[in-house]
């Protein structure tokens, strides 16, 4: 295993050598400062409610309360869009999907198995940039920014990768036409269709043991698991516990392997030279009905541009560093993740493109917000809303899953979404002047978009 | 002030010896045991989502969540009804309000000013089982159970009362025909329409005295905020302040005071003697829109008989005795206080009434389901829901505030509200053999219940 891991560095293309560190060559500047190991544990399909520390009644996550208690909590964290493929491009990049061709587009909200596209290798992760300081890079789980081979993790900076190409459904038990389901180890496929329920133990014992191997060395792991994305599997320890069902099961077993990790850096004395951050990827799939989650106070979930799609729960830990027990009420967001991760290890910010997410290393230390708080709900290939400050100024409903018919809203609807986080009050007529600002704002955010190739497609023999 | 609390001790009524310490004379034993402290603090309308430990995103509860994380959580803690006055009438005695005829009844939700309805005086509260024992007695705060001077709270077990007899919107800015808005301190009208802004200023400093006063006797105490019920107000120091507005302010230093209770308990070293409830009377009011609060993730609020009307925030604190961080996920509810604090202090049930409420001690010290997780949804003077283990059978839709049509259920919906706490998905047909049981179980709850007179009246010179 560790054979394959060295041999795999190895084979690192040589896009990334080319495009890759091109903008860092041109424009870094080494700058002093620590270089800690980074965590992100992204889960799938979470909602805003499903943890205990979120105000969930009956999912009990003992481990990630814990987290927040030693770490901090945040209540108004982000994703770059509410889809799957789109919001994991925008968490290794720092950009808005769109400006790479991920996002979703009418009959493609993800990508499917087999489809040409794929993170353009333009694009820059925060595995590649980490790689130009010599980070040990690792990804175990969920994948699903293109499964041809030069769209794989290895290829996106990973050194080592352990996981499903994309989503848990998408094996022939959700749809014939598709592939059998793989697990890959690096560029290999290790075995397909595996028992599910066993899944969260796997992904866990190779965390902890990426960890392991890497602890005397700077590294960089990316934790993305497949749950509670549906169909949910717990394994034996887990089914039937939660008084939430199976969802609840398949969230605590979650929960539990979060633990192992933070376990694992106390026990190897790592902890206070690594930040993790947990989030999810978007808001509940509520057309799963009770085996979807749950987006507590806020409305919509995943494929809406309503704060349930976009709003989701985000705790960051770093004993010694980040103090116990903070609340952040500031607004923050998954892209911001890409420029405060490459500063911190002293790779500067690529200037040949836009980077929408902004340093938060001041929000994690001394509480001090840095971003400018603009919020951009980009559904399918379109910016249904735009928030600014406590704004939210919503020109499209398009709710991507269910039934309900896209509305276009001009002038726009305007909802304070502190004080009313679950969207209720249209309060458009009361503020004219806000309105106009958020217009701007739309219209601002909007032209620094260029056209791009679209990378999703249909599932060619038969839509999921 | 010290004097007339004596004064009004001695004038506690004769109804209360004869009548109310009967069914102690007759039936109880005294037990060993240690006779803790308690208060009981009371919040008016504040619904499940609005403390930051129950997932608010915008109101910052420092207090209550160090609260919490020193003591125990309730996820799921239910009031006797979804409504002021009936909710309070349960708190303090046990039972059901409709067992003593304080349930609301068609266009009359509460008791008005002046309404010659009031608590029962065969009825026997918390603070007339506990002057058994001879306990100190207070009421800070809302009283709402009857403004004739036989209902008062002097005449109901509460050697002191500093308060306001009913709501903070029941002045005459709310109705003309109302009287002056007064504020009593014990049998006397101390000052009429008072400056609302500083009203939870003045209860916070009238229950650190109480507790002073009393700091070397066992008490009880009974601080009912008259916060967040609109109107809002808050004083100078909050004004502002909160993410969510005035409701968030107002929310905040309710927090705040429970906070001062609990450091005056620490300073005066008699936390490990005192038991601490924070708790609400009933969900959210959501006709105040921005004004009212959140369920978070639960349907509905005050009135109605969904989860958002019942279930509300609940913590118990008491260092030494309920061990810290806690949650508790067991059906627990206003009605077992009476139970459980009367034990405490080695006062037994009286045996000539049906006591609703089961002690609930176990829970507290070590985790142990005592009660028999039954709750009765009456709205009304109707029977419209019942919740047994985790299934909730709805027979009627009555949300009492709001233009809802009532929709009568028969078969019942059922909802399983532990996996759907937002009660989306009606189950019945899935599960008829749980619809059966239930329907056993409302017919059982509505048997035991026998017709009284009825305590709530229309305001006589024009309804609220």
């Amino acid at each position: 295993m560790l054979k394959k891991y060295i041999t795999m560095s190895i084979f690192r293309p040589a896009a990334i050598l080319c495009l890759g560190l091109l903008p860092f060559c041109s424009f870094s500047q080494s700058k002093p400062g620590r270089a800690p190991n980074v965590i992100i544990i992204f889960a799938d399909d979470l909602g805003y409610g499903d943890l205990s520390c979120y105000g969930s009644p009956t999912i009990h996550t003992t481990y990630l309360d814990k987290m927040a208690s030693e770490g901090m909590r945040f209540t108004q964290f982000y994703v770059g869009t509410s889809i799957c493929t789109p919001s994991r491009a925008a968490l290794l990049t720092g950009r808005l999907p769109i400006r790479s061709g991920m996002n979703s587009v009418d009959g493609a909200n993800v990508l499917y198995p087999g489809t040409d596209g794929g993170l353009p290798e333009s694009e820059i992760t925060i595995a590649e940039a980490l790689k130009t300081k010599s980070y040990q890079t690792g990804l175990i789980g969920k994948w699903h920014l293109g499964d041809q081979p030069k769209y794989m993790p290895n290829n996106n900076g990973f050194d080592y990768y352990f996981g499903l190409p994309y989503s848990n459904d998408m094996g022939r038990a959700t749809n014939k036409n598709y592939p059998p389901l793989p697990v890959y180890r690096n560029g290999k496929v290790l075995e397909t269709d595996p028992d599910l329920s066993l899944l969260t133990q796997r992904y866990t014992e190779e965390a902890v043991n990426f960890i392991k191997r890497n602890k005397d060395k700077p590294f960089f792991l990316y934790y993305a698991s497949n749950s509670p994305h549906t169909p949910l599997f717990a394994s034996a320890a887990f089914k039937g516990k939660s008084k939430r069902g199976i969802y609840g099961d398949v969230v605590e077993e979650l929960d539990w392997s979060v633990g192992k990790v933070l376990e694992t850096l106390k026990a190897l004395k790592i902890d206070q030279n690594t930040l993790v951050i947990f989030t999810s990827d978007n808001g509940p799939w509520l057309i799963k009905d009770e085996n979807g989650g749950s987006a507590g106070p806020l409305s919509g979930g995943k494929g809406s541009p309503y704060e349930g799609g976009y709003r989701v729960p985000a705790i960051a830990w770093w004993p010694g560093t980040i103090k116990p027990g903070q609340v952040v009420y500031n607004v923050v967001r998954t892209v911001d993740l890409f420029p405060t991760i490459i500063k911190m290890a002293n790779v500067n910010l690529p200037k040949d493109r836009v980077i929408d997410g902004a340093d938060i290393y001041p929000i994690l230390t001394s509480y001090q917000s840095t971003n400018n708080g603009v919020v951009c709900y980009f559904t399918r290939d379109k910016l249904c809303a735009v928030r600014k400050g406590q704004w939210k100024a919503l020109f499209r409903s398009d709710e991507v899953y269910g039934k309900k018919p896209v509305v276009e809203h001009n002038p726009p609807l305007l909802y304070n979404v502190e004080t009313d986080p679950a969207e209720k009050y249209d309060v458009s007529k009361q503020f004219p002047n806000i309105v106009e600002e958020l217009k701007r704002e739309y219209s601002k955010q909007l032209a620094s978009v260029v056209s791009v190739p679209a990378q999703l497609k249909p599932y060619n023999k038969g839509k999921e």
